[in-house]
């Protein structure tokens, strides 16, 4: 059940830089990081049925088995097989690495490891997408992107001329606010403590912005303030328990719903009074955008290629695969959204 | 906007007795309690053209204006002018009683006091009813009934053949239990501290029950081993914040949708790791079912009609008007569901 793909692009989210600097977690060493990518499968192994040689792909850091009771649900990507697994260095299959330098494994990230020219991956961690769309734009779409678009679209789902709350401006964020535009939504209030952020999210159809930190007010009270009452939905993106606290409190009751995408910290908790639930607001959390992977993912490109997803204005900067570190560097100094690392030149 | 109702059938709800014990409020006194009935309307004031003297009508402590964002939003029932207001002793028109003694004002009960044999409210506040139906039966619609059937159908919405659990088995509970059974769901767990529920809640589709005391284990997690890592639905009807956790943490992830009902102590604080939420699990919670009164308990009454609901079961005492007293004991006791209260005889 595993297929070698030929990895043309790939880039770099911050799940590769937090496991790289091996911060609280046990550390798995030597190992290829990498999971949001493009490529084309090079040869299939023995299972295989549903791509061939040739056939472009993402390869999908989280996967869909199609056969447990998560695949078959029409709600759930959680899928039991293949749901993202940080500390797993190897292929379900046999436990064992397909990297190897003078006899000795290197392992896996993720099930995908695609900072490498090749690479072998679960079928079931494979998404085959449209032949003509262009791998060095759709390749960013395999993971921060269709987290934030998910989130909105599939989580959330803004009414046509709601008004929509946005917390967090980075890349998931703003693939939220993207979200946000194609369902439709008239206010998209952007909330970072960066204002840096700002200026960019324009681009993302973000119509208003808010720092809490330019207020005295709990962030609530001033969306609250600026909305009638409180905003149709939000969307939290940041992987602070304030701003998840926040996200929920700021929807208006009767009807709003609070979506949480960001990862906490592992200590973290919600907390919130009880009455904040009666008065009729709903709070829901996803994964991957809640879209499965094989299904949902070719969609997701189709959007694209119908031009009602815009995705080059993630893609603010390029290096060849020589010069990877040069992407690490802007992402510590938060410049720019995406960077593609190009395997072949 | 005001009509004047004969009450014919009244019953009591521990909301009665929360306020008559007067206990952490502020009290209104003298005041006449009461908000669960049946009445024919006996005449109606300026400006009111949708009932007629004769129409058989339910109050409802909560009501419907029609005009407010929250009433003409599809999803809230929470209106701005005629939400419930336990403070309030009086009509919102002119900020005065309708009752007295000896020149002295005697004042309202959440807009309803149904403890009289005539009352007067606002016709936001009122629902004309098939007049068909027993009003002797149909009255226990007004509210705890119709709040449990709809959090379960209109909120928690289980997928026929789904697992559910109930938190709280008293009349709420089992009428939240009774929708489950309507919904078709295939397992229904009821859950209560109090053993002695077990055996009436049968009646209402329960098919398992789990006495937190008897398990040294968490109930969430005793709960995940009946049902292979959690149940489709759980609705909570106890107002005690421990439940109202349990109750969400025990939904499946991927899927699982928990719903609150029960009123919480105003100090209370919901508390949870946010990756209950990651994982696909909703929160929600109602009020009044989220049956908007005017519009939709009709409606209610029109399933009691078709036989798809049953209300009888929900009945289990009835005294004439001048034995209120015994209603109010047997809930003392805790013995029964409803007690219902015969204004004529
Ligand atoms: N659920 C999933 O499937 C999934 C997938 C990918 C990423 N994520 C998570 O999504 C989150 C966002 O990812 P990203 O790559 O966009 O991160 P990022 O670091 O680029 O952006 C986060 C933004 O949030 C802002 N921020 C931080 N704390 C804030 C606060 N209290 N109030 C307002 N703004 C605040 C920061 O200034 C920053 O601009 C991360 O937690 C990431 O782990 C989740
Ligand atoms: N949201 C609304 O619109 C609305 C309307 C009416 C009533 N309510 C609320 O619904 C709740 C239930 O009302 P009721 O009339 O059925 O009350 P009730 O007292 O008859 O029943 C509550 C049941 O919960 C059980 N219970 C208490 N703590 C528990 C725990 N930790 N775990 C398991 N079971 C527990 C009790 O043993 C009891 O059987 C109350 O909080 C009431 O205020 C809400
Ligand atoms: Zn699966
Ligand atoms: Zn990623
Ligand atoms: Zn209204
Ligand atoms: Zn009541």
């Amino acid at each position: 059940m595993e297929v070698r793909v030929k990895i043309l692009y790939t880039s770099l989210c911050h799940t590769d830089v937090y496991f790289w600097e091996a911060k609280g977690q046990t550390p798995v060493f030597p190992r290829i990081f990498g999971h949001e990518a493009g490529g084309i499968i090079e040869s299939v192994g023995e299972g295989v049925t549903d791509v061939a040689p040739g056939d472009h792909v993402l390869p999908v850091f989280t996967g869909e088995c199609k056969e447990c009771p998560h695949c078959k649900s029409a709600e759930s990507n959680m899928c039991d097989l293949l749901r993202i697994n940080t500390d797993r260095g190897v292929m379900i299959g046999d436990g064992k690495s397909r990297f190897s330098i003078n006899g000795k494994p290197i392992y896996h990230f993720v099930g995908t490891s695609t900072f490498s020219e090749y690479t072998v991956m679960h079928i079931g961690c494979v998404a085959k997408i449209n032949p003509e769309a262009p791998l060095d734009k759709v390749c960013v779409l395999s993971c921060g992107i269709s987290t934030g678009l998910g989130a909105t679209i599939n989580v959330a789902k803004p009414p046509k001329g709601s008004t929509v709350a946005i917390f967090g401006l980075g890349a998931v964020g703003l693939a939220a606010a993207e979200g946000a535009r194609i369902a439709g939504a008239s206010r998209i209030i952007g909330v970072d403590l960066n204002p840096s952020r700002f200026e960019e999210a324009k681009k993302f159809g973000c119509t208003e912005f808010v720092n809490p930190k330019d207020h005295s007010k709990p962030v609530q009270q001033v969306l609250a303030d600026m909305t009638n009452g409180g905003v149709d939905r939000s969307v939290e993106c940041t992987g602070n328990i304030n701003a998840m606290i926040q996200a929920f409190e700021c929807v208006h009751d009767g009807w709003g719903v609070a979506v949480l995408v960001g990862v906490p910290h592992k200590d973290a908790e919600f907390k919130t009074h009880p009455m904040n639930f009666l008065n009729e607001r709903t709070l829901k959390g996803t994964f991957f955008g809640n879209y499965k992977p094989r299904t949902d993912l070719p969609n997701v490109v189709e959007l694209y290629m119908k031009k009602e997803l815009e995705v080059e204005k993630f893609i603010t900067h390029s290096v060849p695969f020589s010069e990877i570190n040069k992407a690490f560097d802007l992402m510590a100094k938060g410049e720019g959204i995406r960077c593609i690392i190009r395997m072949q030149n």
